[in-house]
């Protein structure tokens, strides 16, 4: 009898090509599926919650798919374990519902950008942030992501290539945490029903110039209201983005 | 003039063979002194505080040489970094008194040894932690440390190749923090005046043992005061341990 299983997987996307399978590159969805075949002993496809770009971490990625398999969850996730790259890891296995599927139910999701501000970067965080070396207000950043809450067309920080069907998203909270030196980077969560493609990356884009007091804080509310591309900072680097969770 | 600098360097020791020259292989100290040279115009011979073995890593190691060029610390310091690879780092440099050496001067160490216990490592910390899958006493860990506090010969936890006068050493403070779960690794930390080569890894594997309940944490005492080598644990891999502070 086939079931659905879900995953929670963690990576370090630094030498991926994303979540999504591509015609070059190893990507995460590649290696789930791979690594399921031969415990299936047929093909099976896999369904991320999030597609993550090439170079984006996971802390709670969230997969699922259909098995036939006689395996229990446990025992999957030790198996997987076993054959996936040391930077891919599951955390977690358990059966779902028949019906659940990790994209289409997801009604929330959690990421974190992640910032080192200072004269260097430590070697521990280099791959796990973006390093901005002249300083930051981050009072005035933190005030002007307040302008993000709430439910928005957010086209200004939607990137090309996204496939959605509407630019309406809500946010329901920004927070952020920790000093941006060496061994604290500064974390700016943001926690809303869904994300567009590179909208966070935009958006931290957007907050460093700011933070870098080349824009007013109340500007925010003017770029996200423009719903012009254009205006949007530029997309903050892959390696500071962290998919923290998936709410289901 | 000749003047006396202090560098203050982080780095991820995964891909060195440790801080001191060898025949083959990468180090710490040629990376640095072949940095320097063509500031120099000359070789340049540098100092470290503690020669961390191959895969350990630091975020305070210390160094220090004789410097004839005329250049300002804080420019030193950039120089440096725009040459070392970005798992090697200056995090500051500063002008030192004219007899100041970075080892013989050094009246007190920090390390660190991590441990991710459970059945997975996170791909961040893989690279950072001992991966120990069997549930460990935390409590008894702590308890067992405590009987290496105070002046000791450490004798029993002394690895090959130490190059000491005396196994005599003092240990200040012995401290842990953190679950162990792969968001939170276990950290212990070791404060004292001096740690002999592969002490630290050698008293993590012993406490390790008492973790998993293979010893009673009563046996610490007794194992330090035998000064019998082979009564200790196994060497713990040296990916947990980072040399977190140099005290003058």
């Amino acid at each position: 009898m086939t079931r659905v299983l879900k995953l929670t997987l963690q990576y370090d996307g630094t030498d991926y090509v994303g979540w999504q399978r591509q015609a070059i590159g190893t990507s995460i969805q590649g290696l789930i599926e791979d690594a399921l075949q031969p415990i299936e002993g047929a093909p099976v496809t896999v369904h991320g919650a999030g597609r993550t770009d090439a170079g984006v971490h996971a802390l709670g990625q969230v997969c699922s798919f259909k098995l036939a398999a006689t395996i229990d969850p446990a025992t999957l996730a030790r198996a997987l374990n076993a054959v996936l790259p040391p930077d891919v890891r599951v955390a977690s296995a358990v059966e779902a519902a028949d019906d659940f599927h990790a994209r289409f139910d997801a009604t929330g999701k959690v990421y974190d950008y992640r910032i080192v501000n200072g004269p260097f970067i430590s070697p521990f965080a280099r791959r796990y942030a973006w390093h901005v070396i002249p300083p930051l207000d981050i009072g005035a950043m933190q005030e002007a992501a307040q302008a993000l809450i709430g439910e928005h067309d957010f086209t200004t920080f939607r990137g090309a290539g996204s496939e959605a069907h509407t630019s309406v998203r809500t946010i329901t909270r920004v927070a952020s945490s920790g000093s941006g030196g060496a061994e604290d980077p500064l974390t700016m969560r943001f926690e809303g029903n869904g994300f567009l493609r590179h909208m966070v990356r935009s958006i931290a884009g957007t907050l460093v110039e700011i933070g870098l007091g080349r824009w007013p804080a109340r500007v925010m509310k003017e770029i996200l209201e423009s719903r012009d591309r254009t205006r949007a900072g530029k997309t903050a680097p892959a390696q500071g983005l962290f998919l923290v969770e998936v709410r289901y």
